[in-house]
């Protein structure tokens, strides 16, 4: 393998295929990073056997040249040196090389590295996945939806597939739905052109996180294809495999209350704001836990007390309170992810009583969804 | 105690005094700020014993009012909720009020904070520094000293005197040493008006980097007086007290070479750059040393080598080798720290053989001095 390639399109290329890369792995080969050159270009590919991730540099695109391979190949470098390295290297271009017993110059400018290479032979295949289902999502929207509901997985093992978020695809339309069993996001979207197909899987919350972290803010398609065990995101240059967690996803529908007893309509950034201030001395003791009470004139007071530090009460003007008088305490915590998840200046709160979870909205839109469930203090 | 202040005056002393502030205090009322209100103004205190920072906020400054005090008084809060509570604070002013039993009221728009206090009588007093010996330091200047010297103390307790900054003056010259005792790093500056003083002291180095942290980077005047266990440091509206580390500090001035025998002028930064690289393989095994040889055409080798990873090999033009052939081994970490602080453009480079200490200066320059000890690995 010998080629010359653009410093900056290389080093994006690691950039992204290290989001796979774990140091934590039990497979030596994994610690490194794949690289493969023939005449259409250079591919890199990380993997962590749970998320692997395939970038392609072209060898030209838009009349520009990336690479020039002078003889195809592939080698395996150690992630951790061959990511540093390129980083600092001093000239736009590089030029790499495996020598015998896979050995590899790495040389750009007056700087020459000679890295231990691994046999790319060893390095495990990825996924065959085909084609036959496929749906398109533009990569803006992709991400919206995983930062509205990734956030709300569970972070213990307790029940494995809480810790992913659920995708069910029907009709056209796609519901993403994600719950720690203490709080639930959920977030729907028509997809267009995927009237005939029909999923329901679960895609682990960490696989969501790093995807989200490599794809562009722009409107282009990202292709999604699923088979039995994995699910495979196809975006410009760039393949992203996960796989699937087993088991059936929770019925979490019974959990959405279908009424409401008290619902109170307010600013979002001022209702956050007064959480986040309540929550400071909450942090301390129970759990991070603050109180919300309905009072006259539309008003809220939110309010926290550990008793060792001391307490906290605030008044906020709401837009209209209707229904029921309320006393309810939450996790401050759960209530400021809810409401950064939301995007909206106003947001409609439906609670039905102190006990039952309740509902964080934006006014006229179900697309999106948040719920808490309260915790006990009065 | 009770008055009116501006957030933005009362977030900004709050941030310089906790500067002092350690969670780890053996002194349970250390966790806390002191808060004293008189007709002048509002005083903040923030001290682990070693560090004492002293923040006065005027009532009254360039006819703007900064503080309205109603009732005079001094309070203990926590640090930790106390600083957190006042960034977060909803309205521009902030209204704070002593109660019974040390109970206190922080208030800004509909928030209401009641934090429990401490008996401000409790807090110890500030070392009583006379104003006999003082000399007077522009604040930028004393944030370069401090930068060019303090990184090269040593983190170490083995030998607590080298954890601080030799600070001498003498016939209006200060001389800044600080040496871990694998290199060391000197500045001198003169002071003006500090002819009749004499000291030789010892600031310990953490000490001096929180310093910096707060001084602003303008020539205004900092004083700076000492006693025999104190030095204070006194800015505009900031009092900063650190003790002194007792022993005698070594003498170095034995360490610096005075003749050499091979002189290297370079470039700094693509030096810098090349040593940086070299380092990426050296910092597994043995201790992120590289290599350094002079070759014909005025061109140094700098290399490194790591049996399990690889190796690296870069040639830098120098503006000028003279003097004898040299193959050398050094901390690429010591190396880096000198070049940066060095602030020059170009450098010199003076060695007088593998085995013994070398210089790194600024050319026509003699109030920074930067040393190294080699390693000895040919």
């Amino acid at each position: 393998m010998k080629f010359v390639i653009q410093k900056d399109k290389l080093a994006q290329s690691v950039q992204d295929v290290m989001k796979a890369v774990s140091s934590r792995t039990t497979i030596p080969i994994l610690t490194g990073i794949k690289i493969s050159a023939n005449s259409e270009g250079v591919t890199l590919t990380g993997s962590d056997s749970d998320i692997s991730i395939e970038s392609f540099i072209p060898a030209e695109e838009k009349g520009k040249i990336n690479v020039e391979v002078e003889t195809a190949g592939s080698i395996v470098l150690q992630a951790r040196f061959f990511s540093e390295i390129v980083k600092k290297l001093p000239k736009d271009t590089v030029e790499m090389e495996v020598q015998n017993h896979f050995s590899t110059i790495i040389r750009s400018g007056k700087a020459e590295f000679n890295l231990i290479g691994l046999d790319a032979e060893e390095y495990p295949h990825l996924p065959n996945v085909e084609e036959d289902h496929v749906f398109r999502i533009p990569a803006d929207l992709l991400k919206t939806l995983i930062r509205q509901t990734g956030f709300a997985v569970s972070t213990s093992e307790t029940r494995p597939i809480l810790t992913g978020v659920n995708w069910r695809l029907e009709n056209g339309e796609l519901t993403c739905i994600a719950t720690d069993s203490h709080r639930l996001a959920l977030r729907k979207t028509s997809i267009d052109g995927a009237n005939e197909g029909k999923y329901n899987v679960v895609i682990p919350g960490k696989s969501l996180s790093e995807l989200s972290k490599i794809l562009d803010d722009t409107n282009d398609l990202t292709e999604i294809l699923f088979t039995d065990n994995q699910v495979l995101f196809k975006a410009k240059n760039i393949l992203f495999f996960s796989r699937l967690l087993d088991g059936n996803y929770p019925d979490t529908s019974r959990l959405i209350p279908d009424e409401s007893k008290t619902d109170v309509l307010v600013q979002a950034k001022e209702f956050l704001q007064s959480i986040d201030r309540a929550s400071l001395l909450a942090k301390e003791g129970r759990n991070n836990v603050v109180k919300l009470s309905t009072m006259d004139g539309g008003m809220l007071e939110i309010s926290s007390n550990s008793p060792e530090i001391g307490k906290v009460i605030e008044e906020v003007q709401t837009e209209e309170i209707s229904g029921e008088e309320l006393k309810i305490s939450f996790s401050a915590k759960y209530m400021m992810d809810a409401l950064k998840a939301l995007d909206s200046s106003e947001i409609k709160v439906s609670f039905t009583g102190a006990m039952r979870p309740f509902l964080i909205r934006t006014p006229e839109d179900d697309s999106i969804l948040q719920l808490i469930l309260p915790v006990r203090t009065y």
